[in-house]
């Protein structure tokens, strides 16, 4: 049996993602259901896409993705149910899966149509656990919705790449639980642009001249402990998904302090690379 | 095997949940275990009694639902088992089902009488567990306590409607995730003591004259963007589990306000309803 | 197949908790996979520490345990798996067992030299998952790691008793969700040193003479409600985990103020116990 998992905004303490799960094994009991995130901000469509997007490549083939976010259906949010790099996701219309699309072309995609049977202001309840154990059970996407060729996107997403390809302009898309600071500028696409050449990242008073590998490079081992810090502990890398990352070692956003913090970068402000 | 479920006031941080899980495992290897939440405000028991009421009902009948609240067994707290609605329930008798026990009969009540064989200042890990693996074996209520008639009603938490029948006292009882306010003026009260007439709801500054289905009832979709805010965004509904909510559309109690911080509505403030 | 569980600084948003999981049900589906906790403190080792000291036990033998606490790798922090009591413990060799291992010696200790095989920034997804996985399928330790002898200690964590054997010096190493302060005094030293004498126990501006078992034993039941608090309802007692523990009866942080905010007591405060 398929895994079935959950992303959504309903917090860690009421009774939504509960109530979910419990519909989900009264319907398919030998189901697996294992839970991405309930601690979106609420209607954040950017975080649940930048979560989505780095959590499913490690669940097998198969698995049903549920994303509870801004998924009311009104005139303007309708639901869809997506298959994609041979998993299945069931969302909302709102441009949750861009980042996914952008990089990987959906298979297919039906806007849900069995909303005749079933109604109430809990959607994922009622329309996205029966779609999630239709797919499950095998059945075929043409069976629950009719077939579309578009998915939203999300405004402003992207980076931008001025008309001399010497500068990426980018955006802040995530701050983690560390405070690292997470932009919206791909490994391939600097890569891709710089072409070698050196440059600067600057984020507000920050700059950074090298990408590094990983959080440790911040430090040099080769220093006594005492002297270790003096050139700071800042560094911008490559996280484990691949974008670039502006971070501090071994950071605390509650007690010493964090990119986020240090840095004063909060979503949504901007990043530039300048190549020489 | 059944599903165990439980909600407590443990927090997500501390080892209490994980320790409760392991111990449920090693009496019963292949039960599944749920939670439904562990974020309660310590000691709440009308919010726990408000987070079961609403999340059981989705699970599977025979479901065991563990509720670790002011679960500490003393001379004025005893533990107790409860069937109800095709579901079992193990808590102290402090009131937490007594939301529940107030609209479906319980089956059956009895006082657990185990505690000669465990001991510790853990009743969930040392009581609840061995109670509700006792359960799902299919063991029965008599073998692990006495038979009592009477569950333990939380004060003041049901609506006082005046005795001309034209006014429901109600209070708010939760607050959820997006800083919606919840009442407990059900939709069957209201529509018994309405009986079709005019209303107008206050709570506090704002007022409301109709209750709504879903949330999107906020927008007028008719207009363009930029003037659907002109007669803001609040509104009152019926949520999913039919009670009278006052909610903001799309809010965010972090960030832009919620019905909540907006409306000055705190847990057991006073709302009312007049009927013309 | 045995139970893999999780302790991890992740938090309870970031998609890190879903990617580890994917890859575990990637591996093994058949594995079973408990949260302990995901909100530890960024990078506390203490927490950690404690944290899966007192949940390990409850886990039947051969569940194994991984712990995601500053487990980059780099020259000063190597990754291990230890067989101990019957468990697995695969994590970084910062001092995380420590206190499990100053109670229960190590059956077996290995460096893990897998790494040629694997690499990036997120070793819990990348090394800890394939060690675990090869673990649940019944391989051996010496074919992932080499055998070494000695594990990190972290310092300072142990209660301090004078020449004169009549006094413990201890510290503050959790503070738990409901605020009671939890001290690295345990039951066994506190009765080795003690032998039965009466003591005074001091932190801060409070005393506490007697040790108690339950946190109901704050309150004298015999008197009438309105007359309890009368000489207040803070205690020390011992925890289900057999440590020194301050408390008070009923308290939440957040609202009527807890040990920790009432004592003014916080990590790494020192608590004082002397015998006549």
């Amino acid at each position: 049996m398929p895994i079935v998992t959950l992303t959504t905004d309903f917090g860690e303490k009421d009774h939504y993602v509960g109530a979910v799960k419990g519909a989900i094994y009264s319907e398919l009991e030998s189901l697996r259901i294992v839970d991405i995130s309930h601690s979106i901000s609420p209607f954040h469509i950017t975080e649940a896409a930048y979560i989505i997007q780095n959590a499913y490549r490690s669940f097998p083939k198969g698995t049903i993705h549920i994303i509870g976010i801004d998924s009311e259906l009104n005139a303007e949010n309708k639901h869809i149910a997506v298959a994609l790099d041979g998993h299945f996701f069931v969302c909302a219309n709102n441009g949750i899966i861009s980042l996914l699309a952008s990089e990987i072309k959906p298979e297919k995609i039906v806007e849900i149509n069995i909303h005749d049977r079933v109604e109430s202001n809990f959607p994922v309840l009622d329309v996205f656990v029966k779609v999630a154990c239709h797919i499950a059970r095998g059945g075929t996407l043409e069976v629950i919705g009719k077939l579309i060729d578009d998915l939203k996107e999300l405004k402003g997403i992207r980076p931008v790449v001025n008309p001399e390809a010497n500068q990426i302009l980018g955006t802040v898309i995530y701050i983690d639980n560390y405070g690292n600071v997470i932009t919206n500028i791909t490994k391939s696409l600097f890569e891709k642009i710089g072409m070698g050449r050196d440059f600067k990242i600057s984020a507000r008073t920050a700059t950074f001249s090298n990408v590094h590998k990983n959080y440790s490079d911040a430090i040099n081992f080769d220093l006594p402990p005492e002297k270790r810090e003096e050139d700071g502990k800042k560094l911008a890398l490559w996280n484990s998904s691949n974008y670039l990352e502006l971070a501090i070692y071994k950071s605390n956003p509650k007690t010493v302090g964090s990119a986020s913090t240090l840095f004063g970068l909060e979503y949504w402000d901007t990043i530039t690379v300048n190549f020489e």
